[in-house]
C-alpha cells in the first residue's frame, strides 16, 4: 500500500485535499523511514533525503526543484515538479506591473498628493514588444495573455520554438538582437548552471532606456551590479524583482533602496495545495498503474 | 463637396490621419459657417453650434457626448459618438488597477521603503465577482477579459442582456441584490438623469467591506459624501476615480485626501487619433452613400 509523507508549511490543508481526492490504497503517514511517496517543499525534503529510506517518488509542489537537483543529493528516485498552475497567477502578477506602468499608476497616486489634476497621457500594451527569456509552461502563459492585449512577442531560449503565441524566437548567441527594442523583458528561467547571471550589464545596455525588466523566475539569473547600475544612470526604466539572491534580501543589500527598483519578496506565484493536488492525483493514479510520470525533472536539466 | 471641420486640441494628427485615409471628395475647411461635417471633442464643439449653418453631421471623438445632449440645444443633425474603441482601453485601466489590488501592489511598495520582506499572500482574479454598472460597447470588452483572467461576471442594466460573457443579469430595482458579494463593481455608465447618483450610501452598504469600487464612466453616478463616507469607515476597500463631477475636481475637494481613493484624472481611454479617423471614414462613406450611420446618439437618451 502506497504511503505518502506530506512535507509542506500547509500540511494540514494538503492533507484535506488529499482525503476529498480518495485516492484509491493510499496512507499518509508521518515517519519518513515509513514513505515511498513525498508530496512537498523542495528544500524541507533535501533535508531529510537520507531518511527516506523506501523513497521510490516526490512530487514538488512548485515549479523550482533546484535545491533537490543540486550536485551531492541522491537521484536514484523519481521527481515530478508542478506544472501548468502557476502560468495564471504569473501572468496575473507580471500583466498587473505592466498595466501599472503602463497606466502610470504610481506618478497618479504621487499627483493626487501634490493635489494636481494630473491628466497626463496614459500608455498601452496593444503595439508594446515583450520579451520572454525562457518559453516554458509559465512564458507560454504569458505569451498568450500578450497577445490577448495586442502585444508582439519574443522569446528566447536554447532551441524549442513550440508555443504559437510567439511572433519571433532567438536563440544563444542571439541575446542581445532579441533585447534591442523591447518594451518589456521578462525572465522565466528556473535556476540552473547555464541561466547565472544571464540577464548582465551588455544585454541591459541593448534594452531601451525606456524597458521594464521582470524577473519571475530565479535571482541567480541577474547581474545584481550590473541592474543596479542600470537604474542607478537611467539606463533603464524599471525593474520589478520577485526572486532574488540570497532570499531573503540582506538588510543592506542596495536593492532596497535602487531607484525605480520594485521587490515582491518570492509572491508572484504562490502554491495552492487545491491546484497541486489535482497534479499529484493525476500521478499518483500513473504510479499506481505503473505507467511513467507527467511533469518529471531531468536531473541533469535542473528542470 | 463634403467639408470637414475638426475641433480638437489634436487636430493636426486628425489632418494627417484624414489625408492618409484617401476619402473621397472631402475638403478639410476651417469655417465653422462653411462646413457640413465636424469632427472633434463635443464640449468644443457644443460652443459653437449656433455658427454652424450647414451642419448635417456631428462625429464625436468620445463616447461621451453628454454637451451636446443637453437640453436646450439644437437637435437638427445627426450625432454619432465613438465607440468600440474605448472598451481596449479602459480594460487595460481597470485589470491594471483590479491586479494592483490583488496583487498587493502598493503594499509591497511600503514593505520595500521600511526593509521589510513583506512575503503576505497574494490575492487572484480567478474565482473573483466583477460587476459592470452598464453592459455596453465598454462593458461587454471588460466582460470578455474578466472571463480571460477566471472571474464571475455581473451585469446591471435597465434591460439589456446581450453580452455572452455576463453569467447574471441584474435589472431595476435588484440593484442591491446585484451588489451583495462583489468583490469588484466598475462602473461605466453614460451621464443621463438616470445615472445621478446611482452609487449612493444604499449601493455602497450592499457591498462587501473588501469590495473595490472603480467609476470609469461619468462622475454624476457616484454620491461623493456617500462614497467618502464608506471609505473612511472603512466600509470599502478602495475606490479608483477616473471621473469626477466637477473635472477638474476643486483644490478643496475632499476626494483628494479621502483614505483608500485613488483620482487617474480621466485618463483612462485617450482618444486616439488614428483609433477615431476609422470610425469617421467608415461613417463618411455611409454619409456619401446617404445610408444609416453607424453609432448614431438617441438625443433624448443621451448616448
Amino acid at each position: 500500500m502506497p504511503k505518502l509523507l506530506i512535507v509542506s508549511h500547509d500540511a494540514d490543508e494538503y492533507v484535506q485535499w488529499i482525503r476529498e481526492a480518495n485516492l484509491p490504497h493510499l496512507e499518509v503517514v508521518t515517519d519518513p523511514a515509513e514513505c515511498d511517496i513525498v508530496l512537498g517543499e523542495p528544500r524541507r525534503i533535501r533535508d531529510m533525503l537520507p531518511h527516506l529510506t523506501r523513497l521510490k517518488w516526490i512530487q514538488s509542489v512548485y515549479a523550482g526543484v533546484e535545491y533537490l537537483v543540486e550536485p551531492g543529493h541522491r537521484r536514484d528516485y523519481i521527481l515530478t515538479n508542478a506544472r501548468g498552475v502557476f502560468g495564471e497567477l504569473m501572468t496575473e502578477y507580471v500583466f498587473g506591473y505592466l498595466l501599472a506602468f503602463e497606466k502610470k499608476i504610481f506618478e497618479r497616486i504621487h499627483s493626487q498628493q501634490v493635489r494636481r489634476w494630473d491628466n497626463t497621457e496614459s500608455g498601452r500594451l496593444r503595439g508594446k514588444t515583450l520579451g520572454l527569456l525562457g518559453v516554458g509552461s509559465i512564458g507560454s502563459h504569458l505569451a498568450a495573455a500578450a497577445k490577448f492585449f495586442g502585444m508582439q512577442v519574443r522569446g528566447f531560449t536554447r532551441a524549442s520554438e513550440d508555443c504559437s503565441h510567439v511572433d519571433a524566437y532567438f536563440h544563444p548567441p542571439d541575446i542581445l538582437k532579441f533585447a534591442s527594442g523591447l518594451d518589456y523583458l521578462v525572465c522565466v528561467l528556473p535556476r540552473t548552471e547555464g541561466t547565472n547571471r544571464l540577464v548582465d550589464a551588455a544585454l541591459l545596455d541593448a534594452l531601451p532606456r525606456h524597458a521594464v525588466l521582470i524577473n519571475v523566475g530565479r535571482g541567480n539569473a541577474v547581474d545584481d551590479s550590473a541592474l543596479v547600475e542600470a537604474l542607478t544612470q537611467g539606463k533603464l526604466a524599471a525593474a520589478v524583482l520577485d526572486v532574488t539572491d540570497p532570499e531573503p534580501l540582506p538588510p543592506h543589500h542596495p536593492f532596497w533602496a535602487t531607484p525605480n527598483l520594485y521587490l515582491t519578496f518570492h509572491t508572484s506565484a504562490r502554491s495552492y495545495p487545491e491546484d497541486i493536488v489535482k497534479i499529484f492525483a493525476e500521478n499518483y493514479r500513473l504510479y499506481l498503474e505503473g505507467k511513467p510520470l507527467k511533469y518529471q525533472v531531468d536531473f541533469e536539466k535542473g528542470y
